[in-house]
């Protein structure tokens, strides 16, 4: 048996760390003795623990303190964290260290350096000599870059659950169903108005079934009146959001009536056809073909959208990012700063999305699908909240919401 | 190879009958050659066609004609129904003929007289006397009762596909989901209006999620203002309803924040024993200790209302009826001369009722659950609909519209 | 404010106890001074933490309490348990305590007593004088019964987390999909050959869909080979298994095809008015009008069964307890001395099953419906597992393992 | 009130065509007129209708003929189809045909020419000097290309709904849940062997769950076997696929136990690293750095495969398309000649690729998801068949029942 001291600090057992460290260590066949242990007496003192871990032999020991680490904990004095060059463009250096969605600071020259731009399964590279450090995508890791390896010199700050003090708060990590949903709204337009009020940042991922089950004229609402920063999509939001704005279908189908339209299945692909031959959405709004709707306000408001392409579109639309990588590249540079995200019946732009945020950022799901919402909370994240419920009545009654609290503090 | 030959009448191209004959008949691996086909050239007119059905042997063709015969086929020369007595309580005669939910003549002393109370697989008794004919359960069989055995002398009217003129009609025999639900909700709003005004009669049958979710006041409201003429449920609705008016909690939560209170999983016992101290609902009601909700509302207005025992009920209330054989028969009392039910959140008791209705009446399914729509809206009917969505934000928008309709016509 | 000290023991932090008591308070609005705390240094040792909670008076104070004291909370200085008179049947004294599904003791005359047949949301009554204490469904209390009232003298033991040495304690807790599911097969087919071997009893509970789905003759085998000591369902899983033996249809289906039969959906009337005349289930077998089959092996081989009636149900068969308090009675008899229950596509049955069922007893959750195994699997039990998949590939493979583990240690 | 009149000729009943025809009529607010209807008389014999259609104008016919025409409507005397120039790059003519997925003919200077490559959503641009006719996506249509405009001189083969003679052709255009799983799975099994033996080609559709759920191996033999022709996919399932080669995980989880392995989140980071390093997933194989698995035998039995990249992607493996359009086309390209399509657990891909498909390509669809089966087999083909189940279990057993006919025609 061999061993190693760590160390853990924080909200070690309100925020479920040290349950979640004990736990894990005996899940992998190791031991533990905990040396030193000051609980936080009182709501906002901080604990601390000190502990030896035991592991079979150097392998194993280091297995354990891998997953330790992403828990926070830390070798009680600190080294430098160690560097390998990548041997080739997208190619990693063996042992490379790999990023949890969790603040994360490296030790470079002695001073923990913070991570910039932290998510989910990326790596680390450093720039010693400016002192920096960035989390970069595999497709992004140039031949030379100093990538980290080990957990040597790198800290995680786990997240720490919040004080269910508001509705909101206390939904956090949890997929509602059954719940007053009308109150629940009022709780999630609480948030958006006070999260503004203070200068935040609102992304909002949303998919086609906006447009088809009739919550696209609040969603066009909300940009207007300045609850959206930036918008993410795809095609076939954008397609029947200007397919509503000529022909008053979705899809072919008359919203006013959910009825399809007799000849209504052309409508989506005229509409491509008339926006490509316009030059793209901003000139089709600009030239007043396209008169209202989500896209002709992002246009108007200046909110920046990107608009990532699939497989399955049609067209597709001017503005479309046909590939994909480019696409991430520019929804992770849109997502910059963003403080929160509400995510509307779309999943894999919500999952692509979700897999660029750090643990930090508040996150709304709704979909009507229950395995998509717990897909999208169940991330380990205390700021992610999920409805399952139908987007066609849970916006407009959002914005009705919004507006109601807003006349209210006036 | 033997043959018979059998005749149609109706619509039989446009509600879908004819194609399903030939189907029929060749999935069967049977034979048909048609003899006479008119054809109705015109938007009312209906068709008639005759044909001769061939089989491998007596057995065979009498499958066959067993299942032509729920389509609507006849033996052009009538003959009466024949009968044989039940040989005891509950046991039926060999052959018994088992009864579709569309409505059914059985042709006795030369007479076709319509069969009472019709419904899915169950059977038919006759009373030639008094030249009566009733539909019933294998439990309502008693000793000597006069079973109808065999097709001949039976004739069924299978439904005519309505002409989709209204939202309502075009939904007709469909699930819904990603359509414009607000639009949808409206819809709904104006044919229950509609049906009112024209003195038809509404069941509601709801599951405990609509006080879980606060629809409740919206239910509420509904039966206050006469929309509702008799409400089938379970103990669970009746429970958390009450709940809600002597602690604000349903199953021990909150519905203004959603948030489970302190103590509260103790609620709903505390309720159900009051409630039998106080010597049952209507005494609950009557003495002020319930002051409002679904409950209240129908014993103020004298609404009927039966709850049905389940093994899974805590109590149960007084009023629930436990022995389920004698909480299906009051069902099927309380729905006689019912044109409509809605059913809402409830695949127990939905399914229950579903098996209890005629193809005839109307029925709205709303529920979160696709699997649940689609399971009680596909039973063979054109005049049921289904919605794909959340109650606790259908039922609050459905009665603002009802009551907005009924402002309009004011 | 006001004050009182409590004190906890056990697992404290890897069964995540403590975590949850400081969550709870602060939660609650409540304050917390940790006065003393014993962390358990290697795996087996326990812990201990003594605590000042303050609230901002009785009530509130009290509140608090009640919360924790599920959590296995204990005034230091225990005093006797506290009881009230049940003023009639049926009717709780104010301040009644509800209990938990988790081992609980009261004080009687200064001793710790086990509550016999713990479930969850039930009363506790005791008998001093043969120094015993049960655990009570509402409709079980008569006028006079000794009805323990509020916390004091009570003690909950919460559930400790199992190490995850094998991959069923591994699963415990949670719901399943995405997962290696016939190795997950394999592992639950180990459990249950290792608890049939060490003399644990198992509970079947199971609904129709393991007749249309094609499993019947795998769960057949398991009670022919000893594997299931009782059978928990309802009507329909008992009339389409015998409808399978006398017709080989299952609701008009034929299994080998998967196609509906002609002049099938009068199989299952038939089959309940034969089972009728012959005098019941038992008596069907006896003669020899059943042949094989789950109700065929139940009587066969001695497994006791209890069928629990529903509104849905046609007939019923004569076994089927139509009330549904005596069902739910017959039910909770037949869990005694269980040690695992296997739930196979079976909702209703399911939850009022494990409503029954103490914390400690071994679930098994089989649907394809991941709301209804995520439903049945939260009930705070570490021994719940839950599996989303087809219980038609499923129980075959199950049965086919557990054969394999047979003839592999033979 | 203007007319016209149109004629129809084929499986007019029993495929369900004419009763469509009216109810469209009808619901368009049309009239008509029936001046000759020869109904067959027997099995085989094809049926013809004339009618004439009414509308209120010219605009309002045109409806109800676009719409008749997608049912096979024609005008008696047939003139050629009209063309019209492509303004530009991917902008169309006015009034420009839009495709169904049905076989489609054109007529071109008084001859009836095949639309090659038909698909649903497209248009048709015609060449008239070789006498060909292209079904074409909005991307690939170039300034000056003739596209077919009006429905005049086009003519639409509707599908004939099959017999059902096999369990296969039983369950078409069906969505199979609460079915005799192993039955059903052994009646795809012969229909794949038959369609083998006739020189049919068979494209699988997977999702990563393969991986995750352990159908993997069985996938990898169906290829080895030669009862795949190509494979389309995404990156994730290539990669967690030779994540399992590499070691022995999917997505960081041992599939023999269902259980995380410790640093496991690294796997597949470290995977598309070393395939990168290798020079992609064909050297990687050459190489002898990936041993077995289905990208493996994909290239050890030379079948082609298609990876079409998404937003969610990491890496990605060189093999993979980000260019989504560019990836659509190599997809519609590898589906030439492809007789049946398997797919399996994949939602994104299956839509897309049911978007490129004929009708008349029989459509295997499975997933545990019953909306995704929904939304995958209602595209109005009566040769697409749904399975809700595990892939887990079923794709084990198809392979199982596969080799055992083999096994038994040998």
């Amino acid at each position: 048996m061999i061993a190693r001291e760590v160390e853990f600090e924080g909200h070690l057992i309100d925020s479920n760390i040290l349950p979640r460290v004990l736990d894990l260590i005996l899940d992998l066949d190791g031991e533990f003795e905990i040396t030193e242990f000051r609980i936080g007496k009182r709501k906002h003192d901080k604990s601390y623990a000190r502990m030896i871990v035991f592991g079979r032999d150097e392998e194993h020991l280091g297995e354990i303190l891998k997953e330790l680490h992403k828990l926070g904990a830390r070798i009680p004095d600190a080294e430098n964290a160690e560097v390998a060059e990548a041997p080739n463009d997208m190619v990693l250096p063996d042992g490379f260290y790999v990023t949890t969605n969790n603040p994360t600071f490296v030790r470079i020259n002695g001073e923990w350096v913070e991570v910039e731009d932290i998510g989910m399964d990326r790596v680390i590279v450093v720039d010693p000599e400016r002192k920096k450090a960035y989390c970069k995508f595999l497709n992004e890791i140039k031949r030379g870059d100093l990538v980290v390896v080990g957990e040597k010199g790198v800290k995680v700050i786990p997240p720490e659950r919040p004080r269910k003090s508001s509705t909101f708060e206390f939904m956090g990590g949890h997929v509602s169903s059954e719940r007053p949903t009308s109150n629940v709204v009022k709780a999630i337009a609480s948030e958006i108005v006070e999260l503004k009020k203070n200068g935040g940042r609102i992304a909002v991922v949303a998919g086609p079934a906006v447009d088809h089950t009739g919550a696209r004229d609040a969603l066009a609402g909300m940009i207007r009146d300045g609850y959206v920063d930036v918008l993410l999509s795809g095609n076939a939001l954008a397609v029947h959001d200007i397919e509503l704005a000529l022909f008053g279908t979705s899809l072919g189908m008359d919203v006013r009536t959910g009825r399809p339209v007799p000849g209504g299945n052309r409508h989506h692909i005229h509409t491509i056809s008339r926006v490509i031959a316009a030059g793209g959405i901003k000139k089709a709004v600009e030239s007043g073909l396209v008169g209202e709707g989500i896209m002709f306000e992002c246009i108007k408001n200046n909110v920046p959208f990107v608009l990532a392409g699939s497989i399955r579109d049609d067209g597709p639309l001017p503005e479309v990012i046909t590939d994909v990588m480019k696409a991430k590249k520019e929804m992770k540079k849109a997502l910059k700063g963003i403080n929160m995200v509400i995510m509307l019946a779309s999943m894999l732009h919500s999952i692509a999305v979700g897999n660029l945020l750090p643990s930090t950022v508040k996150t709304i799901c709704v979909d009507s699908n229950p395995a998509t919402v717990t897909k999208l909370v169940d991330r380990g994240s205390h700021q992610a909240i999920g409805i399952v419920t139908d987007v066609g009545l849970f916006l407009p009654e959002l914005y009705k919401s919004i507006k109601e609290i807003e006349m209210d503090s006036a």
